[in-house]
Parts: C-alpha cells; structure tokens; sequence
C-alpha cells in the first residue's frame, strides 16, 4: 500500500496512482485528525472524496504516530494523553475517539488502538503493552459501529514470540476481520525480524487478510510473504524517492551521483513506469541537481511502481508455485550475484 | 507558451502538460547552459528528447536572464562577460555563442542575444542598447545554420516608440521568420506597457508570428492580443501556483485564505482541468497548510490551464469576429463587475 500520510501520496496524483496499478492506500489518523481534522473531512463527505481516491483506503489507529512523533504526556488505561507534534496542543487518544477518527475518515479498513513500545523495552513494560492492546481492542471492536468499514486488530509483543502468540490468541477469540503485526521496524534489526516473523505469523488465522505494518525494503517485503504475509504499507518508495534514491532489480541507484550525470539510459530498462518510458537517468539527475520538484515526483512513481510491481510479480510467482525459486533469485539480483 | 525555464514545466509532467492541450513551450538558454549544459543536452539527443516533450519549443536567447539574474561584468559589442549565479564562475555570452548554444539545444524557435536594459533607462543607453541589438541580430543571423530551427529577432527601445519603430524597421529589413517585443514587464506599469503596445507592433509584419515576451497577467495577454500580439510566455501561471494563487474567470482565488477551509467547490466551477474536476477548494487549502508538494502541482496545472483556455476561446472570438466584446467582457469578469 502506497502511504498517504495527510490525504495525498506526497507529489502524485490519484490519477498517476492508479495508473501504475496501486489498489489500495494507506492514511494516517494522527496526522489527518491534527490537520485538517476528522470532523472536517467527514463534512467533505470522507477522506475518499476528499482526496479523490476512488480505491480502498486503510487507515492506522494513530497510535503508532503518537508514540512516535507527539511528546506522550500521559498513558493510563484510558488511552494517551500527548502534545501535538505541529501546535503543541495536548489532545487525548482514546481507543473510543480512534475509532471515532476512522469512522468520520471512512475508509475501508480501520485499526484497532494499539500502544506501541519500541522493539526492546524492558519485558515489563512489552507485556503491560500487550495487556493494555488487549483491554483497547477489545473496547475498539464494542465502539465500531460502520457496516462498511472492517476493523483489523493489531498483535504487539516486540521479539518475544511467546508474548506475541498470547496477544494474537486473545485477538483471534474476538473474532476480528483481519489482524496486523505491528510493533516491527520499530529499533530490531531486519535480521531480528525476519527470524521472529514466521512463527508469529502461524498463529494468526489464514483465511483472514495477514497484514505486517510499517514494513519494509524489497527484501524485507519478502521476507514477510515467505512468513504468511499478505498485505505491507511503507513510506520507502516515496520518502526514499524524494532523496533520489531508486529501487531497482539490479538494486538501489543514487542519482545523485555523478556517474549518472551523462547516462542516456532509462532507470530501469525492465520497468514500464511513465518515468522509465519517457526519461533517461541523466534527466533525473539534472532534475535532482537543480532542486526541481519533477524530480522527487518521477522517482517516487518509479518507486511505487516497482513495489507494487515486485508484489504482483510475487503473487504469480505463489500462484505458480515457484515462489522459494522467485524469493531466492530477486535476493541473488538486487545483491547484485544473479 | 507554458515556461520550463531548467528543462522541465515546474511540478508538471510532460504528459499533464499535453493533457490541457500544451502545444509550446519555453526553454531557458541561460539557466540549461550552466546546468546541465547545452553540450551535455546535445549529446543526449537535444532539448526534445532530454525532457520527453514531443512538441514544439521556443528557447530565449540568455540575454534577459544575464541582465537580471547574473551579475554582469562587462558589455561590449562583443557580448557580454558575466558571473554566474549558481557557482560564480565567470562567463561570456556572445551573439554566435548564443546561437551555438540554442543549436545545441535543439529548438524549434531560437531568439537572437539582444541587450535589454530597464524600461527607465536613460535615452541615451537605451539607444545604445537599440543599437547594440540590431549589429547583434545581424551576426546571430550570421551565425545561425540550422535548417530545422526557426530563429524570431526582438525589438526593443523602451516605452519610447520612435525608437522601437526604428529598432524594428532595421530587423525587418533582415527579414527574419518571427519578431518579438522584448523590454516589456522590467519595471514600467501595466497601464505604460498597454498605452506603448499598439505603435510598437503596428510596425511588425502582420504575416509573421509577432510574439510579446514575459508578458504576464491574463488582462495583459488580452491587451497584447488587441494590438496584435500572436504569441506570449510568462511564469505567472506556474509560479503564482507554487504560491497557491489560482487565476480564474471571476478573478484570482488565494486558496491559504481560511474562507477556503471548508470550501467543497471546486476552485472554478467553469473549468474542465483534472484539478476542478477532481478536487475542492478545502482540499487545495489543505495541501498548502501542511505544505505537500501535490498542492503547488495541481494549482500550477488549473492555472496553466486556465491561460491556454483564455488563448483558445481569445481564437474562437478572433474567429466570430467579437474579440473585442470578449475582451470587455472578461475585464469585467475579472474585475467582479460581470
Ligand atoms: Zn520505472
Ligand atoms: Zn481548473
């Protein structure tokens, strides 16, 4: 899913978008409830109209934002108390108003309320979190009220797989629509990561949408689907395309870098993308080296491209059964051994 | 003629651009000889292929940009010596090497170096600068060889019209394939510039493109087309986008005024653009209060919109023979007195 923190995937248009094939998108509720405010939205007849996006959309619970971004004052049962990351108001996050939040947003999928610690805080603490997750899941599923929106819950336990299967088992008995693991990319390794990723994806259900949060490079990607993983959502392909950086099934390319400076060649020659079709690597450095705003635009489409491509490409691989074999050549190509 | 002064329409993609009907567009010599250089761009195949756009492009010749963008260091008959503004480093600009340059670059319009000092210069430097001009047509006439490349001459003088009389007899007598007005909009009023623009083209061939640069604000392209004037570029439709300023037919929308917040209109409700058929006048006011850069993209393209569909309804009035009730009509419009 590309991400679209506050109502735009940054520098596309929703027409661009789904030209390259893009399905589903992600909003954030923190930041869309700071600016410019849910209520607004919902009066704007909801974030699809809004934004013109005529797909599905998935929205976050806001508390991973929260955690991460908002100066926390405050969490008790009740929910978090923060300051805001923009005007320093202090704004409370229930898991009551989180679901508020996605139902005047109304997308298609909303998240449960979740707290979030980072990857290796002390047992205690990671424990009190699951527990806390638990109780504002369960209170998340009572208050969601929209027929036409799922409700996915969100399994926490950083890289205590047993912590991890207890939360999942205690979600799953409330029956949710799908379940997500969150709490990865969260200060582990990619390699702590995919070590703990398969046996925390066995125990949630397989004919439930199996979605992995905030995650990841191309190979992180893969490795979440060789797990179980059906569904991703990361800002890589448009934050890292703004910095120039292009992923690529020979790897990752720098076009800031002075060898592209003269390069006829397309930045991909096996990639259909508008950007790869029209534009030559030495005009994306240009574009780059004079700060114009095509530049960031061009090589984020690429980007988004190429995931959503890499996933579709993913998908026919399963279907054909020969995903170990597909898995094990992309890992070969972009360390640059195929 | 949309501007794409680094070789790209600010925030815009070729393919956007051909979508609302672009046909022309301009280059800048000056700023796509100091990056990436027109050497570079001749290598890869000209200015066309460098930016992916299939359709015709005019390039200026770098004179305006070195009098008001560089810090210049000497003039002569010669050309003109100047510093940089990107690195400093000093540079010449001659009649032939502006030419050369515009070969290099490959467009369908190249414009001959003139010398263009303020409208308020003394009598004397303006003559002096008339002067310089016309032996400076002459050699870039000289000096030009491609068959492919049209190349227009450029009258200049000031508000003071005996003297653009005379700048143009003696370019005409060179019989060039298009002539411009340059010297407009560097500092004399609108009001100066409309009362001066009538005797100034009355002297251009009526069988050539007569083309008014840098010109400017719609009532000002309105006025130019009422003394004649075939052709125009100007920034004001990408830049006041990038400023969140949209032109419309009931005058200019500043779209980070609060009124806007909750605005569901689109922002001209007589407009076929991909921005008003898509998106509202809160959404716009959005993207520019939390600075996403989709916001300067989808203005810059209402806007650049909004001028091509003026110059096409200003053809069909030509065309009935009512442009000058179309005139009036859209002064009044603009000026909320419809
Ligand atoms: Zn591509
Ligand atoms: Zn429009």
């Amino acid at each position: 899913m590309p991400v679209g923190t506050q109502a735009t995937v940054k520098g596309i248009t929703p027409d661009q978008l789904a030209a390259f094939g893009s399905r589903i998108i992600l909003g954030n509720t923190y930041h869309l409830t700071l600016r410019p405010g849910d209520a607004l939205i919902a009066e704007l007849g909801g974030l699809h109209r809004f934004m013109s996006w005529n797909g599905p959309i998935l929205t976050d619970s806001g508390g991973y934002q929260v955690f991460s971004l908002a100066d926390v004052r405050k969490i008790t049962d009740a929910g978090a108390t923060f300051k805001s990351h923009i005007d320093g108001k202090i704004l409370d996050l229930t898991p009551e108003r989180a679901v508020e939040i996605q139902q005047n947003l109304g997308s298609d999928i909303a998240m449960v309320l979740d707290e979030c610690p980072p990857a290796k805080a002390p047992d205690a603490v990671m424990q009190a979190a699951v527990d806390r997750s638990i109780r504002w899941a369960e209170r998340c599923k009572a208050a969601h009220t929209r027929k036409d929106q799922a409700q996915f819950a969100i399994i926490q336990g950083g890289l205590d797989i047993k912590l991890r299967q207890r939360c999942a088992e205690a979600l799953v008995a409330m029956d949710f629509p799908g379940y997500a693991q969150g709490g990865f990319s969260v200060g582990e390794s990619p390699e702590e990561m995919a070590a703990a990723l398969p046996e925390c994806v066995d125990v949630m259900p397989t004919h439930k949408p199996r979605y992995l949060m905030g995650v990841g490079r191309p190979q992180d990607l893969l490795a979440g689907v060789a797990s179980g993983i059906d569904m991703f959502d990361c800002v890589m392909p448009t934050r890292n395309g703004r910095n120039a950086m292009a992923f690529t099934n020979s790897g990752p390319v720098r076009l800031r870098n002075a060898q592209h400076r003269r390069d006829p060649a397309p930045l991909a020659s096996d990639c259909a993308c508008y950007t790869c079709q029209h534009f030559s690597r030495a005009y994306l450095h240009h574009l780059f080296h004079v700060e114009e705003m095509l530049g960031p635009t061009l090589v984020s489409l690429h980007n988004l491209a190429f995931y959503l491509d890499l996933m579709a490409r993913t998908r026919s691989a399963i279907a054909a059964g020969r995903f170990a074999e597909f898995h094990a050549d992309c890992l070969a190509r972009w360390s640059g051994n195929a």
